[in-house]
């Protein structure tokens, strides 16, 4: 299997995190975001969508969309709950995630880290709708040690993505006591090794 | 079964048209989303994200997130596919349509017909961004009658919602002709009663 991914992009990391823990042989295929290589007219091919990360398997086969990799790579496995409301639970953080969390905490990260603007020159709007998002998240976990269940689940996985560094976006997470519990049981579960992310 | 959902919502329609398609048995209860109604201290017990659509069961047990509702109501039947990679290439779009076209397409109708803008007061950017996510729609289904395999799956009814009143945010159809072929299969699959929906 390989997986093309940016490793400065928190989706791709999602894939890797998953991947590591589950011990899943595969081959990293770095993919530069910025450079337009997702625009190459060989990876529309392998995905018409424009966007890491993929995973490519070796009968040619490939899978898109960060949350659906994980969907798929986790089934059968603790990472992805054999209960069908508990997969329910799962979809919703999945999907809130995608709509309500990475559009401001993941973008405010880019507009700083990539294209070097100051904290405050953020766009106001995305800066509210991501500190909500981290309230809400740190609601949910001052009585839940994990989002769905009571073990690690790939909801967790893909909330880790960018909320373990999105003090890179210029959010905060010194109040926010629940959610620094949680990612620390999220390292302590995945075994990041943070010293290759920056 | 019930379910919360502002019939002016495309996402909250995905629900309706996909119960009515499987003859599910539910009552609506209309959830005036401009009113607040998704932020009352009652709602936000069901849903703590504050949003509609929501499906509460008989036991009280709730789910929310439109795909993911999809998701969960269509399993065993032939609007999700048995087989897993399909289920997967059903997740691409299910992801892509809450990031790539709803934030784009849905906004701007938000904009024109409850904020009352005019077509050239909305924002360029998302403009630009529903424009891009029509044209790789019309772009797959150009060698394709439905998104995912060879019949009707939630895939479909997810970017039906707002595709088909995507007029409504100053989007055009005209020359996308292998949507508007699709539009015609969806609405013949789902036999949507466009009289009700504005």
């Amino acid at each position: 299997m390989k997986i093309y991914g940016d490793v400065q992009s928190g989706n791709c990391l999602k894939v890797k995190f998953l991947a590591e823990h589950l011990n899943l042989k595969y081959e990293w295929v770095e993919t530069d975001l910025l450079n337009g290589e997702t625009r190459s007219e060989e990876f529309l091919l392998k995905n018409p969508f424009g966007q890491v990360p993929i995973v490519e398997f070796d009968d040619g086969r490939v899978i898109a969309q960060s949350n659906g990799i994980l969907r798929f790579l986790a089934r059968g496995t603790d990472l992805l709950p054999s209960d069908v409301f508990l997969q329910a639970k799962v979809d919703e953080w999945l999907f809130w995630e995608q709509y309500s969390h990475e559009p401001y905490i993941a973008v405010s990260m880019f507009q700083m880290f990539y294209l070097k603007k100051k904290k405050e020159e953020r766009e106001l709007w995305r800066v509210e709708r991501g500190e909500k998002a981290l309230d809400l998240l740190n609601q949910h976990l001052s009585n839940h040690d994990w989002l769905v269940g009571d073990k690690l689940t790939i909801a967790d996985i893909a909330l880790f993505a960018y909320t373990h560094r999105c003090y890179l976006g210029g959010f905060q997470l010194e109040e926010r006591l629940s959610v620094r519990s949680w990612l620390n049981r999220c390292h302590e579960e995945l075994k990041v090794n943070t010293d290759t992310i920056t």
